[in-house]
């Protein structure tokens, strides 16, 4: 197999996905446009579309990035293959909103393949409500099992909870939001092959601003006050922890030696840090703080 | 040796330092007061003082905690020692000021014993001003430097180049701050005694309200605006990356179950980040950006 070819087919595919995203959510957003940065390194070369101070979405960023190297020792040990080198193409986006009420949302697509001929995708969506909305939530796990029927249908209940594991931050015992779909390391083999696991990644980069678009009509004009700010500011406070402290992107990209403005394009705009904050008994935002565990069935609560 | 009794003899004079350096930092601030949180788990116990909304020091924290356990293969792996339980005991502290021109402040010692009868003693202070002065710099490193020659005249060099080395944020390419002291591993042997390293520990300890409450008194009254406001949060963001991507205290304490709250007491009130910040050109933040280097001989600048 070439790598180059095979992982440059997909990175094209990626990349005018990308352009669709920014377009989708330039539109839901209404005022905001995003800006273009190439970025070129040793390791590859991205495209960072910045977004900032929209009308809905204060900050965010559509990533698109192609990246080959050695694959290192760690590397190795990390992934349990063996090969010489390795590309990886991706398009991962987080967007961060204005209003404490319309929730975070984050999508990530990649295609990783080594010399060797072993390639695999991963992904997935999620979505980190400042506040939990249970109808909400319910409608946006049917739509992503909606999407993941159409391939297979033990993608949805397996990917849920690997989005459950790994939207967690063990430190606090909390996810960190009503988690979503994840998947890792999803290779092609006897019963499914390359073009459809490659189609099921366009379908969800696809879906995604849809996705959001819905949430985002649906909430954007819901009244809120300082207090409701500062309850956001403390959630994108646990964001960031998530980011910089688990999240295998982050960490990848900063082993890799990547883009660093570019991976950290998913943190939040603002956030905040109180000693011991509890929320009142019976307030919003203790009902949101009770449902930031695992294994929640969203589709039928 | 016992584990146990060395150890809580360690920790009864560093749970008094942590209750001197209370008092003083509550004088320089002339207005906060820090609440005491008693703390129990498993592991061990603590005692977190949580400082907020002071006149100078916005947010803040002095913790201790005497904390024991099994000595897991990870912390094999990670201290290279064989072991089969573990105590250790520290006070850290960060202090968080109003003011962008005041600086941000982080001290740490603490002692470790293994059952096998091998300990240590670690710790450091550092510095991380929003606005780099150079002259404040300059007299910072002297002190620390008087500080270690009362000991060794070695300890200065040695434990200036290993805080450049900690208080680097790989990512960035920038250092925290301007670094300071920072230490590891310094164990009792034929030339240096138990006692004479306690005492190295406890000195830095009583020192670090004092160095901080010279540096407030010169600096809390100076002017600032909205800008120095946002640089402030923007310097903030890069203080919550380091403390959550590297810092090995929240590793550790994250990986022993520790108290979260305690250990995060040191993020600051607020952050920002803004995709690909760039200060003007000559301006005092990005004069700033170019003294974020390790290996500055401050002393002598």
């Amino acid at each position: 197999m070439n790598l180059t070819n095979i992982a440059s087919e997909v990175a094209g595919i990626y990349s005018g996905l990308q352009q669709e995203i920014c377009l989708s959510l330039s539109e839901s957003d209404g005022k905001a446009k995003f800006t273009k940065n190439h970025w070129e390194k040793e390791i590859g070369h991205g495209l960072t579309c910045d977004l900032r101070d929209g009308k809905i979405l204060e900050k965010g960023g559509v990533n698109f990035s192609f990246v080959q190297g050695d694959f290192t020792p760690h590397m190795e040990q990390l992934l349990g293959e063996k090969a010489v080198s390795y590309a990886v193409t991706g398009i991962s986006s987080i967007m961060h909103p204005v209003n404490p009420f319309v929730p975070i949302i984050h999508m990530n697509v990649r295609f990783f393949v080594l010399d060797n001929g072993t390639c695999w995708f991963g992904g997935g969506i999620d979505l980190t409500p400042h506040y939990i909305d249970v109808p909400e939530a319910t409608n946006f796990h049917k739509k992503l099992k909606n999407i993941c029927d159409a391939f297979d249908a033990d993608y949805y209940q397996e990917f849920k909870q690997k989005a459950d594991d790994y939207f967690y931050l063990p430190h606090r015992g909390e996810t960190r939001g009503i988690g979503g779909i994840f998947f890792d390391r999803l290779k092609p083999d006897a019963s499914v092959g390359f073009e459809q696991l490659l189609a099921f990644t366009t379908s969800i980069a696809r879906s995604y601003p849809q996705l959001y678009g819905q949430i985002i009509r649906d909430k954007y004009q819901h009244p809120y006050d300082e207090k409701n700010k500062g309850w956001q500011e403390l959630r994108r406070g646990r964001y960031a922890e998530f980011n910089l402290a688990y999240d295998r992107g982050t960490k990848f990209g900063f082993e890799s030696n990547g883009n660093a403005e570019s991976i950290l394009i998913s943190l939040p705009p603002t956030a905040a840090w109180e000693y011991k904050h509890s929320p009142g008994p019976d307030s919003p935002e203790q009902q949101t703080m009770q449902l930031l565990r695992k294994e929640i069935d969203w589709i039928n609560l």
